[in-house]
């Protein structure tokens, strides 16, 4: 690996960094590499201590504490939390102390929804962590008073991604079950408020219907790193490319287990120019 | 939590350490419970770090031996490694560095399938970390060259039992995709190598049918356990009660997020003196 020390960089070169609890996040970094092809951007994935979405907003705070620290270490500019997860119960009480910005995936998928619904009726799907923090519940209501917000904790589709199964029936049975309440509730809209769901979008569209619009949190949050870096430079859509550090993707595991990086480099088409494996929160 | 320290705590006081990444290793407690229903025991879950099955040889030990001398330093008098990924990856390594006797799962299951099989034909399902270590395999072979063992990872299994799924079709859909090439190739006998198993003990039976013995590693891992401290005193089998420290079960999980306990107590039937929170390993 070679970062640069972000004290020698130009901001051109320093990475965008991106962490999530594992690989999921990834469908985040595909989404930035096409709004922002010329950046460079450091992931960490927390494999040694996968997954967050069953753990506690205290345990969860610590690791991004811990991962965000070691990211501005290695000259990020800015940080993207590529984890529903991580941004329900870690950003409110991490972004104060943090040097860069950080940018969660939660408010820019909130935004989203609020803009996509016409009968305000949204639905979202997450980790029992995000669901039980209300945290899109929250966002979606303090932009829009008159949302009605369904939610549903969905722990069983993370195991079924990272097995591939992403065109089973068993997937499809489950995702009906977690589904169809909202659906006679008559959501017209539905976030996917975890990174590891928008490898579902197809199975989950099949199963809602057409008029049903699917919010994929990994999408908007790109957008919202790409606004807020124009709005950072002088000429932010036309900077020449010859200014540019070469883009470029590491990748850090905190767990030697690659898994599922396969899957997701694979459906994902995703270049990866290293991969390395370090010990982050001892 | 009101553990004595073990300078000054008579051998009958002292715990028994068990620890698994999670809650599943409960299954071993209430095993040990029936076989020594004197016995203090303290139980550490790593739920900050749950799961072990996908993870590396070096993180689960280090994991483990964070666990080992936590509870060493609590006073345990032998630790029970109640994981079998964790009895799979890291006791070879530790066992030999800790002050105290260490007991896996996966000898015990090992010698139990062994005793159990007529045909030499065994079947392993645990974890990918489990599986992958061939730790099972290389423990009946060395019991008895003849064997023939067929293994699969089942890394759905898990989510589904937390989820308390014990009795639904989608259990018994990917339990028969799992279970369908060993019972093709005709085990008589299949380890389950995964404490959170035994909790699916009744469909698993019935998927297999009665010709096939299950051979359940808490049981098997709380007699090794009764047989070692039998060893260990001078009248095992009658020691007066009191002589010895009320019985009492203390849980300590590292992350504040129960979930899946309240399933395993009821599951259970186990009563649960103190549940505590810690920080391990940092």
């Amino acid at each position: 690996m070679s970062h640069h020390p972000s004290a020698i960089s130009p901001e051109s070169s320093r990475p965008i960094g991106v962490f999530d609890s594992g690989i999921g996040g990834l469908t985040v970094v595909a989404e930035l590499r096409r709004v922002l092809p010329h950046e460079r951007i450091l992931y960490i994935g927390d494999t040694a201590r996968v997954p967050y979405g069953g753990k506690s907003a205290e345990t969860v705070t610590r690791y991004s504490r811990e991962i965000s620290d070691h990211l501005i270490a290695e000259g990020a500019k800015l940080i993207v939390v590529a984890c529903n997860t991580a941004s329900a119960l870690s950003v409110p009480t991490l972004a104060p102390s943090i040097e860069v910005p950080l940018i969660g995936v939660l408010e820019p998928g909130a935004s989203a929804a609020v803009k996509a619904t016409k009968n305000k009726m949204i639905g979202v799907i997450g980790t029992k962590a995000t669901i039980g923090s209300s945290a899109y519940k929250k966002a979606i209501c303090t932009l829009d008073t008159e949302m009605t917000v369904s939610s549903v904790a969905c722990p069983l589709l993370v195991p079924l991604i990272e097995e591939g199964l992403f065109e089973d029936d068993v997937t499809s049975v489950i995702l009906q079950r977690y589904l169809d309440p909202m659906l006679a509730e008559g959501i017209d809209t539905l976030v996917l408020g975890c990174t590891h769901y928008p490898l579902l979008k197809r199975v989950i569209q099949r199963i809602c219907g057409p008029s049903v619009t699917l919010v994929d949190s990994a999408e908007n949050c790109a957008l919202a790193v790409k606004e807020l870096l124009a709005s950072q430079t002088q000429n932010p859509d036309r900077t020449p490319a010859s200014n540019l550090a070469a883009p470029r993707l590491d990748i850090v595991l905190t767990d030697s287990s690659e898994g599922f990086l396969r899957v997701a480099e694979k459906s994902l088409d995703l270049t990866i120019d290293s991969l390395s494996f370090r010990q982050i929160g001892k």
